[in-house]
């Protein structure tokens, strides 16, 4: 039996997953996602992705396509209907079927769609050597705080960095400030010591792993500061590293083309990693 | 036989007409699309849509899903098995289908999708009174040129003119500029009698019909002037319309709830809607 997706009530061969040409998700990129890491078979964060989840659907006024409570249940069905124990499994919601028409429409269901995907925890030599990041326009539109399927402009980035021989993009503003990378959210670590991470307003995604790593770096007594930062600060940062929900935390030691620090991971970072996956476990060990 | 659509190089009934959820149209907005008018069967301003959509694929680096004149054949095919004699032809083209990764796909082939829709002209009502528009906040990406299915921001801004009773939106940048509708262009006719529309650049679409209208209009002598305006300009205007591709030229006699002039069409609109109509004509003898 060959990967299972389910779409809108089914569990399907994943090659024969298919939704509607007049879904609003394919015409209008109208919906929202989540991605949830998945770690020995337990769902890392999963209450802040199925918060985030509603947050993103509010603002759009989608309804939950299932209670949160179903949506669980369809959840651990598929992982373990698919035997994922590491990966990830993606979830999106669009508001669902209807004769194209700008306007929301009167009679539409929320459209669901799941699937899994088997996934290596990053390799050793990314932990241990760090990643390049390469700086784009961020040309995005003003409410980055939906977790929309809108993301023409993030693939753009995502792509124009991989030409330049970098893992991530880091996404600049005009002014000059960094907002967050393509998929990933950006930090730095100022020679004062500081972790710095563009504050939580319209302009940047409210990362989960951002969000989790806030509250244990506030717990090891790392000093903190929600603000904005500019490409020129990043670049005299003695660290940087960036936040997935799929890859944790990442060094980044090259901005650009140019070291960060002394061009290894620093050792706040490494920190920061170790506290950060030690909260993976307990979530594994009280999920058993 | 019901109505059929065109899914990657097969007729199928509209209602089983499906695309797979990686297509990256669904979980990217990764993809264009173009509306043509169909006009007593034959095809209006088509030239310039598909050269339009040469420009928006071009920008997106995805390649034409067919040849052009294949494309050509396919959409009068569709039209032909749905007997469209009045309507729109909706022609989108995505990335493909490709796990799901923001960098592009190595192999995907890009995926086309056509439907057709019949629909009458704008009421006469529309035309003699006129229709009302409620702006918005443009909160768009900065590539509005790029005729993308990244439409998330137009359909928010749509859905907030209709509630506010409303036929369309006028979206207003933060400086006050009116850049122009969810999915029309938008004109303003000066005290001096200036025709004025937003300059083409990055901030609109360029609208075929917009386009067209204006070599119709400097033919016509009547003065025209390709620059921005802002909401207060709107509001001192004489006259006000709006543009589309199925609507062609609709009179603006409400902005925000005032009366735009005396609350009546005025005449150099209704000039220019029969200049426009002749046009089509023109094109109907042309192609019979």
């Amino acid at each position: 039996m060959g990967r299972l997706a389910y779409v809108n009530g089914r569990y399907v061969p994943h090659g024969h997953a298919m939704v509607h040409i007049e879904d609003r998700g394919y015409q209008f990129a109208d919906g929202v996602y989540e991605v949830v890491p998945v770690v020995d078979g337990v769902l890392i964060d999963e209450e802040q992705h199925l918060d985030r989840l509603g947050y993103s659907l509010a603002e759009l006024r989608i309804d939950w396509p299932v209670r949160r409570a179903a949506l669980k249940l369809i959840l651990r069905e598929l992982m373990a209907r698919n035997g994922l124990r590491r990966g990830i499994i993606y979830f999106q919601v669009t508001r669902g079927v209807a004769p194209r028409d700008h306007k929301f429409p009167c009679a539409a269901k929320s459209a669901l769609v799941i699937t899994t995907k088997r996934l290596s925890p990053p390799s050793a030599a990314m932990i241990q050597d760090g990643v390049a990041v390469s700086t784009q326009p961020d040309i995005r539109w003003a409410r980055r705080d939906i977790k929309s399927i809108s993301l023409l402009p993030n693939i753009l980035a995502k792509q124009a960095a991989v030409e330049a021989k970098a893992f991530e993009a880091w996404l600049v503003k005009a002014d000059g400030i960094v907002t967050e990378g393509s998929s990933t959210n950006a930090w730095i670590v100022t020679k004062a010591g500081e972790v710095v991470t563009h504050a939580r307003n319209h302009d940047i995604l409210g990362g989960v792993t951002r969000q989790a790593l806030l509250e244990l770096v506030t717990s090891a007594g790392i000093k903190l500061v929600e603000r904005s930062f500019t490409v020129t600060e990043a670049f005299a940062a003695s660290e940087a590293f960036l936040t997935s929900s799929s890859a944790f935390i990442v060094p980044v030691t090259r901005i650009d083309g140019k070291a960060v620090g002394n061009g290894k991971p620093g050792p706040i970072t490494q920190k920061l990693r170790e506290i950060y996956v030690e909260g993976v476990d307990r979530q594994i060990r009280a999920a058993s």
